[in-house]
């Protein structure tokens, strides 16, 4: 009754998570490995009682993520009419319905775009909360609430220094982080908006995202909006390309995210990639990003980085 | 031949686990979530070699416990005419056997008698233990020893303040811990009685326990006494009903704990709650419970709470 | 598709692991327990991918090791004819391939002669590493290369203090460590050789080992010969017995590990055991190594430890 699942990912890499960090050729996860147990119980009359639990580590060093199921820990239930209400740690609706399918890298190896769709603003998964999630028919609707407490903002900035860095402070008023999500879906279309807003007391971030299949090729293309910590403008734009080729695709994004308030380019990069499907399970992929950010923006308070990254690695699924 | 068995068991609460904890209305796991793997090998002859690892972590955020294996960690023989021995971390006798069947909530939902059954003296679990348990027909017996070192006594006292809140040590004189229980079940009839020895050199705890099944309703009963870390009287008791109704059950308890040495109720508590069987893995419940509890007596040197707490949540087991 | 796999092992025991730590009777682990999650997928064409993860914790008390899959964690593909390239953390080459096998107790109990067979100079596990096997007939082939970072030197020595200890700093050059190794085994014959070259700048190791298998015993012998990371010279020596009586087999080794700069005398060790087995995966063990172990040539800087160990134990496999 509970299927195992997850997947271990690693290749050899150059490539800098953030300004100070090495740029490094290294061995390196394209995306965090992970160990999944899940089940549904079948309550009769359409409705279902379901779990999932998904740990994640560091395929390269066997490290665990310093909360064990970091991925996801829910219970909920379920009805083939309405919907599910699940609770406990998951991903935000709006990260996991639209931005998340808005990047053609879906977050992964070093051409991802995670800063942009999130626009420095966002969350991907928040502990201690309340999920609705319901499908009917093309459109399928998600939203997300919150403890506050268990998700403290993850920037508690208070200014800017000299060097353009930002000033972090503790004393930040929090408040529940909520988000909705919905989307449509209906033979080459595929749209989906959201909005999100996370803990800290001045932010939030909308987002919107579509893409056209052509069959050859897939168009797509994401617009975020919303503040950040300082209630700073940021607006993030995403555009992105899939095309099969041969038993694999090809991947390619182009994205900028802007402080409005401040006129700057945080985030400025192209990535261009390929991968190989060994089977529905295994892939072997390689992929390149030129890459520009900021400090200013930064969450972070990091500095400048430019770099050009690569990759190549296996992603095997089981 | 390895069963992977576990429970996610989140909802919604108001409840606070000692004073000074926040009263908060908040998500809250209404017992420890768990994730297992057990196995039992034939070896012939009647006996088998067997192992249970558990796995406990907080459902609502994701959070592993910090000892990882802390529900279970055993590998054992047994014979199917004179019984188990096993070895590792598992519960105190009189705790599996004699305690938690005591209490109507299995320790479990904010109306659990934990407080109360232990006495403010008996541990739930030993790691480094030594255990046996045997049926033999109606009769069940156990017992454990386990070393010192690795159970420390979870409160080295030496004296109480001007607050009446205890002092604590670090230079306390430990011994091995160890228990013995035997519980009888027959037809509507259920005894059972235990003697537990903790770390602590002056601690130590009995208990005895029963209930009676008339079909519509079960009555039960527990008194526990013995001698806290600081050697003064401690008894508990616990009036208990569980009450089949419609595909659930009502479940209530009324229990009380008292230093004898400092004529002192230390813990006073009334419960009910419901919780109906969506099938036999799955349970939807609420319960409220109204409590008082005294630092004096309290070993974690709390002060004293007031409380009425509810919780409404949904426990699956896989 | 998966696999779960894994191990408890625990038993009572007198033994030291190093001069300091107390020699107790105690409850112990004679190998370290583990959980592990595996599994291969067909590609089609002779070709293959797969993964390992595999956990280790402490059956005694439940604890997780510090890094979670310590023991395992890697993913690689593998070709019938070719061998399998896989990357991530697992053992070194020479550990594996020569130095655990030629330890008639597979360094487990407390006759274990890990100390002799890495001649306090090799390591077992390595993260962050690039991995080859390959079997060819009666032949294997086997070759690791990792990054430094990820591995750091176990022992930063800078010299020796005038009680004969190491004086260690931080402040070590490191570079990649790699190892190569391969075996034949063949009938009654097995043949190994390996090379080690870890993470500190001075030190390697070279092991070859030997076993000839007369059916009513089997005996065999290893050499180990390198630097350490004083760059001093370090010699091990190991015979060994194996002989099945009954469902069982006995045990026993004699090594030596000598430091010829100082000429002295590290390691000495005489270890004699029995395991039945109960069935393929559960057995019973009793052994006893009476053994001398000096401070000079310890890399964790212990003093001198002379001592008879004893253990009496169950391993159960799952």
């Amino acid at each position: 009754e509970v299927t195992i699942y997850g997947r271990v990912d690693l290749g050899v890499a150059q490539y800098a998570e953030a300004a100070g960090s090495l740029k490094v050729r290294e061995l390196r996860q394209g995306s965090g490995s992970r160990l999944g147990f899940r089940g549904v119980e079948d309550l009769g009359g359409g409705l279902s009682a379901f779990f999932d639990l998904q740990h994640r580590f560091d395929g390269d060093t066997g490290v665990a993520a310093p909360r064990y199921w970091e991925g996801q820990s829910i219970v909920g239930v379920g009805d083939k009419r309405w919907g599910s209400i699940y609770l406990g740690r998951t991903d935000a609706a709006t990260y996991g319905l639209v931005e998340v399918p808005a990047d053609p890298f879906l977050t992964e190896t070093v051409a991802h775009a995670t800063q942009i769709i999130r626009g420095r603003v966002g969350t991907n998964r928040n502990s201690s909360s309340i999920n609705y999630r319901g499908t009917f028919g093309s459109v399928t609707l998600r939203a997300q609430i919150a403890e506050a407490e268990e998700n403290p903002s993850t920037a508690a900035i208070i200014g800017v220094d000299a060097a353009g860095r930002f000033k972090t402070s503790a004393g930040i008023t929090d408040k529940r982080p909520y988000s909705v999500a919905a989307s449509y879906a209906a033979g080459p279309v595929w749209l989906a908006a959201g909005y999100e807003n996370p803990t800290d007391k001045d932010d939030h971030w909308a987002a919107i995202a579509g893409s056209y299949d052509f069959g050859s090729v897939k168009l797509g293309a994401f617009v975020g909006s919303g503040k950040n910590v300082l209630a700073e403008g940021m607006r993030g734009t995403l555009l992105s390309l899939t095309a099969p080729i041969g038993s694999g695709a090809l991947r390619a994004s182009l994205g900028r995210l802007q402080n409005t308030t401040r006129h700057l380019t945080t985030d400025k990069q192209v990535g261009i990639g390929y991968q190989v499907l060994l089977s529905k399970r295994t892939a072997l992929y390689t992929d390149i990003v030129r890459q520009q950010r900021d400090g200013i923006g930064n969450a972070k308070g990091a500095g400048r980085l430019q770099q050009t990254g690569f990759d190549l690695g296996i992603r095997h699924l089981f």
